[in-house]
């Protein structure tokens, strides 16, 4: 089996869990187009109706192709599934993602969505997060200065750049990836990143997948996440 | 005295803060501009050397006019002192800032401060925060979504509006103004505040302020918050 075929089977099968009159959150990456495909398929064949709400546009434009109603997270009431990828998921079903500099869109979608389920290659998975540097959205204004704290506190920041370039992101800010190595307690990592002026937003997803279809050689497996608080009502 | 006699001495004496060889960070609003107006007779009269690091355009405008070098946050080492105002300051010496829909800029120049100073008139003093309205700079996209959220939680959220347009900041976000009436225990809302994803900054100054210079209607008087850790390494 190849690599596509592989791909293709995961999102074949991750598709299969989208019901009729579903608002699905459709977010980015090779595995996730397969996915898209195969919605299509479904709405073109099997007259499925759902609303689509993307986390890129390029996810938009592929949906529209394909003929799924595509709105934006503003203009529905919730999303009952989003179905994306990640970077890195550990033991624990806790994820990073970023790696696409898509992150922030990516957890305003996830958090507003009742379900969410990231498919994924074997690859991804980990006992521990932090081998995938942790991507964080800062503010331009200052980051020199916040890359100089995050230095200091030995969090091993680096400036993202494409061709010499600091990344931009869809809110016209620059990617910060923490190479940390292993993260060993990512909640009190993610409170530390949340209270610092300048971070936008990081790449830690904690508590937020429910369902994750992995890739294996010999074919998908799904694994379901223990139930849990969900991320934004944590410590409020 | 008229009010702005009364803004000037606090100003006047707001600059003789400022020693030879500083890094000024220079704060936004009415009192600020006659500070930054003694700082510039300084500088002309006694040869004053300094650096001003401006929290908006018109002061970095102002600055320039008067011989004040002007750099950017991130073209110091660190700031020695900023001189900024405040909306409203509590019996405990914590503040809200954002009024002007400027605190996401101003908190970043107020954490990469050695000292700040808040010089403010009488009616900006407050047993407790909270009749001020709080101000949230917010990401657009979700932005419904994260005021449908703050409202079931009591947080009688309010888009901030100037002619039946939403208010844009420098980072081109939103601004949602929180109507709390009390703020009882500030820093706990403020860990709440932090945790949404979607907001950028709130405008809670906690552990930030380190000297206020109040206008009274008998002149200026000048008080010492007690020493405290920084905002930053707060819970870090």
């Amino acid at each position: 089996m190849t690599q596509d075929e592989l791909k293709k089977m995961v999102g074949d099968l991750a598709a299969t869990y989208v019901k009729d009159g579903m608002v699905v959150g459709l977010g980015t990456g090779s595995t996730v187009k397969f996915m898209v495909d195969a919605l299509g398929r479904r709405v073109a064949k099997e007259g499925l109706k759902i609303v689509g709400v993307p986390t890129s546009d390029r996810t938009a434009a592929q949906g529209r192709k394909l003929g799924i109603p595509i709105k934006a997270v503003d203009e529905v009431d919730q999303i009952d599934l989003t179905i994306d990828g990640a970077d890195q998921i550990d033991a624990d079903f806790q994820g990073i993602k970023g790696g696409g500099a898509a992150h922030l869109f990516e957890k305003i979608v996830a958090i507003n969505s009742k379900r969410n389920m990231w498919i994924v290659d074997e690859s991804k998975m980990a006992p521990k997060l932090g081998s995938f540097p942790l991507p964080l959205e800062v503010i331009p204004y200052g980051s020199q200065q916040l890359f100089k704290r995050l230095a200091a506190k030995g969090l091993h920041p680096v400036f993202r750049e494409q061709a010499g370039q600091r990344v931009l992101t869809d809110s016209k800010n620059y990617v910060i990836d923490l190479h940390l190595g292993q993260i060993d307690d990512a909640f009190r990592l993610a409170q530390y990143l949340n209270q610092q002026v300048g971070i936008v937003e990081h790449g830690l997803f904690l508590n937020v997948v429910n369902t994750v279809i992995v890739g294996y050689a010999d074919g998908p497996k799904v694994l379901q996440a223990p139930e849990r608080p969900n991320y934004r009502d944590l410590k409020a």
